[in-house]
């Protein structure tokens, strides 16, 4: 097990010094669904890097991922890796920063590990259930069991405008809204006790590395509705210290 | 002229060294208009270092700043330091990152040097105009004067969410918007080319050092009517590049 995750860092490293070389050349970008929801070849390039990845070191493995036909899956069962391999692509083309690489891995539906790597700031967050979490090499320990009135909130700028499941209310209850365009810094906010809470709209591999940390941690998160997560397509998405998730699935 | 740019430099670089070996400590937390609306010990003894380097080095100059009575000046004449010991407060309690210390330096009104240090992320960014920008000791590319269809926009999260002065319009014109809750980091954000504009509501400690640096790029920025930033209380504030400025202040 140790080997697995000492292998997985690496792939995470390797992914991340490959965008850190490509920052000072020309960006090919596509449009997908608007004019916000971008595809760059950075984002092709690193999903074929990691997916040749586990296709050589777990061949019997299934891959759920973000671009090119890797998008659905019929089941999770087996041994499932979910893969971003730009979250924030928004931030990675106009910022140049604030964007992850995230691997989550899940056996029979249910979370293993996670990673979460802020390229940029060269942070790696890692972790799982009976592993605890780390950044890069340091162990963290479990952020206070804070109330939703005692922390961030970090927040879908559509969600909130239109107030979607109370958002607004939500965010009034907190001590302020923040929103960064990038899932993974938003859960590793919540996971080094930085904000209490997250709510948004996610697809399976913008939840799947942070849900298996908070797992670590036995933080909640679930579908707005207080279901589980069907790893199958956008969700209405909250997660949270066990304090503030309660609270807000309440006012729901 | 250096030889100031250094020393103010030096004090700054010392200040967040008394910030980042306080960290661990236990905080003297007050609340001012609101639970949202804080000031620690921190805040005050920061501004106390900063208010006796000024009287030391200069002691004809004048002080606005933040904290403890320092916070009206009935004009701008002469050489003035305004100073915002930390900002971005609430993320300095909560979050132990994204906040600054922030000075600018003003002669008769006119911006002369402004410094904005992420502490945290050990980045200082100053500059004026006839000196350029720099980040550290690195100067810095006036970034390419994006439209604000073209990048992201830093929102204040009260005057998105009641759509105050087209807010809303302006967030949906541009590719998306952040919120960080530090006027610093939004502004280093533009300075940098990360975003393009930034539409808040602030007080002078809060812009003074941003704008003297947008000065240096020839940046826009003003109150939200278009008129001059007036330096006495918290005023609508919209800055950018050219491009994006223009094209809010349309909107208007």
């Amino acid at each position: 097990m140790d080997q697995q995750i000492q292998e997985i860092k690496q792939w995470l490293y390797q992914a991340g010094d490959k965008i850190k070389s490509s920052l000072s050349a020309e960006l090919s970008i596509d449009e997908k669904s608007s004019r916000t929801d971008l595809v760059t070849n950075m984002d092709r390039e690193i999903q074929n890097f990691l997916i040749d990845k586990v296709h050589q070191n777990y061949p019997e493995a299934k891959i759920l991922a973000e671009e090119n036909g890797y998008n659905e899956l019929t089941s999770m069962s087996g041994e499932v890796f979910v893969i971003d391999p730009i979250d924030g692509t928004l931030n990675f083309v106009l910022e140049k920063e604030n964007f992850c690489i995230m691997v989550g891995l899940y056996e029979e539906g249910r979370s293993k590990l996670g990673f979460i790597y802020n390229v940029m700031q060269d942070e790696l967050y890692w972790g799982g259930r009976g592993y605890g979490v780390f950044c890069n090499e340091k162990q963290l320990e479990r952020p206070e069991d804070k109330a939703l009135t005692e922390g961030l909130i970090g927040m879908n700028a559509h969600m909130y405008l239109h107030n979607h499941y109370q958002a607004q209310a939500i965010g009034k209850r907190s001590m302020g809204v923040r929103m960064s365009g990038c899932a993974g810094i938003e859960l590793i906010a919540v996971i080094k006790g930085a904000r209490v809470a997250y709510l948004t709209n996610l697809s399976p591999w913008d939840y799947a590395a942070g849900c298996a940390i908070l797992d670590a941690f036995d933080f909640r998160y679930s579908r707005i509705d207080g279901q589980s997560l069907s790893f199958n397509g956008r969700e209405h998405f909250v997660a949270g210290t066990p304090k503030a998730y309660s609270q807000m699935i309440g006012m729901l």
